[in-house]
């Protein structure tokens, strides 16, 4: 019953969060130049709106799958659960100001670092997410929690996949500062990884690895 | 467990896109002109609202009567419901550019295809979202997934029935650039269409086939 | 089973609605003079917000108690829910126009029917919205479709109690283009009708009657 | 079933509130100067998302555990939440407006004292917020009501712990027409403070006290 009710507080929260992406993709609307136009320019916010729309999908699913096996529901875990929605919050945040500063021109006493700046948030947003799974991913390790607990020959390689998941994150926060573009590339390509590589081998149940992060239980 | 989860994050996705619709209903408020003046000119964005509402509710109920028959939730579905509600989340957002763009006149630079665009795209998003549906259940058809499936001397009458109901809003994208105005009716006629012919046949229960391209089960 | 995805995509709706409620009180913040002032000129969005938030938690109510007891979910009651949560989708609007106009002067070619106009377009989706549930109530009656339907010699009693409900937003309408205040007034004290009334009587259990128009079951 | 659904749109009217307090949070963008600029000068706004963000959270637990162990719902329980939720929903208005004031100067008629309003009507929401929730907590100790009540001779703690928890909110109202950075602390430490203070020592089960005012069951 308890999980049943941070299952649904999280799902809604997730919900609204994904549908508040779609809120960034805007045209000025008539009389501020052709539409094609202003549709080409905002080609920024399009890719931004797919990435992280597919960011938080596998997140929600890593969520599902990792909340359905716990047993116990404390206030550590809530706490946890709200730090990983807090930066699942600011994912369309982050997406907006991505998507505005990726190809900005540098006027009217905008930084030559803006574009980089943005790119890093945008990084940092989705580094935040990923720590905060890892953490609930962490705590289900510990005590009697889960039904089936990862066996603990196997905790090392599960943190150390976690770590990669949260490091190429980091990675392109890092990229951000060379290269805004690259940096956008990289997320793009760990949403597509991540979803590429799972898939194909799950046919048969939901028994899946999570894919962001998360160790094979 | 598993479906009950979907089906509560999808829920939530449709209710927040549902909702987040009138947030195109807008009137630039006192010292503008005569209200009612204000409401005339917007009359796009209220027939706009009302073909939206009832196309994301049609679509709501199809969802609902395809995935409660699912008894088994593989990675592959959870993609392609993602899928799915990529395009309804886009729902809002080419609602607004369409109404905003039927009755435009060409002003400052704005190109006189402008309106065809906005609505090419309005039909674009329901094309993406029909796919998405058919996806589903294609999806449902192989493998043991659904507890009744549909039978297999249907199933190419059913795909044909889902190409047809994709084919509407390909047919709507194509009358859109001769004339936005009959491609907004076309889309509107098939909510209408959707609405009236299962509504009288199904007074008992709710057994009825699924209206939105997907076949009858 | 059918019932609980009814009423959880209809419960977010209902909850998304009432939240986009306060997306209407705004300042113009920093630099439009004193916040106080401000906070002033702005009562009427604070006054209408509360009416509106109520006004859905009471409906929110009646769904709830209606929707418990029904036993089969069709299609003709799926159209008839979307129906209720079109005009509920339309309150925030509807309220953010009621507010804005309500002490509005005439100025830059505004007509002095604005407000009146704005009251009655408030009172419309009051009206829309108990017409949308007095037509699922009506469904009830027919069929097997509730638990414990109302008795038929109850009917008639109900049906005026609810055509009672509706023709208070009706007069709220008419009155609307007389005196906007006056209107302003008739609804409020609608919720505070619906409110005051049935708490007290109903300290043991939830087996009150639905307070917007729904006749005693 | 009926505290499923009242609990569904509490969680609902909890998820929306919560997201969209990052609607405060946005930069001008592209053409407004250096971006790290504009980050800097918009702290108020992130550390008052923050804030809201975990007392939104500190209260949905409190909400969660104070609703499971009820047993009747009626009509005035729904009333009292209601009123919980409209404060609830208050929020992110009122975080938006004590961002914008906290660090702003004054100019163009702004008055000296709009800083203390938006600190002050911040604490407001809050303390609303609080007495709902309190008044909620108070219905639960009369009739038979919730599955283990807390004992007569506990309830006078339990009150005047509430009183403490509405207290420092009413404090933080006094405090900001002060010093309106004093009375932002003091909200943020009462945040923390609940956070900090249960969570160490509920490491077992979900059994802990609600942090929010709530007595201990």
């Amino acid at each position: 019953m308890d999980r049943a009710r941070l299952e649904a507080f999280s799902d809604g929260v997730f919900a609204v969060a994904i549908t508040l992406l779609a809120l960034n993709l805007t045209v000025a609307g008539p009389g501020h130049g052709a539409l094609s136009r202003q549709l080409d320019t905002h080609w920024p916010a399009f890719a931004a709106y797919v990435i992280s729309f597919f960011t938080i999908g596998i997140i929600w699913v890593n969520h599902h799958i990792l909340v359905r096996v716990i047993t116990v529901v404390n206030r550590t875990l809530l706490f946890l659960n709200l730090v990983l929605l807090l930066f699942v919050v600011l994912i369309p945040f982050g997406t907006g100001i991505a998507a505005e500063y990726l190809t900005a021109r540098t006027v009217n006493g905008d930084s030559v670092w803006d574009p980089r700046i943005a790119m890093a948030l945008y990084g940092a947003v989705f580094l935040g997410m990923s720590i905060g799974f890892g953490s609930m991913f962490e705590w289900t390790l510990h005590g009697e929690r889960v039904r089936q607990p990862v066996p603990v020959e196997k905790r090392w390689a599960a943190r150390i996949r976690f770590v990669g998941g949260a490091g190429v994150y980091l990675i392109a926060i890092v990229v951000a500062f060379v290269s805004p573009v690259a940096s956008f590339v990289i997320i793009a390509l760990t949403a597509v990884y991540y979803i590429a590589q799972r898939t194909p081998g799950t046919a048969g149940t939901g028994d899946a690895e999570p894919p962001d992060g998360t160790p094979s239980p």
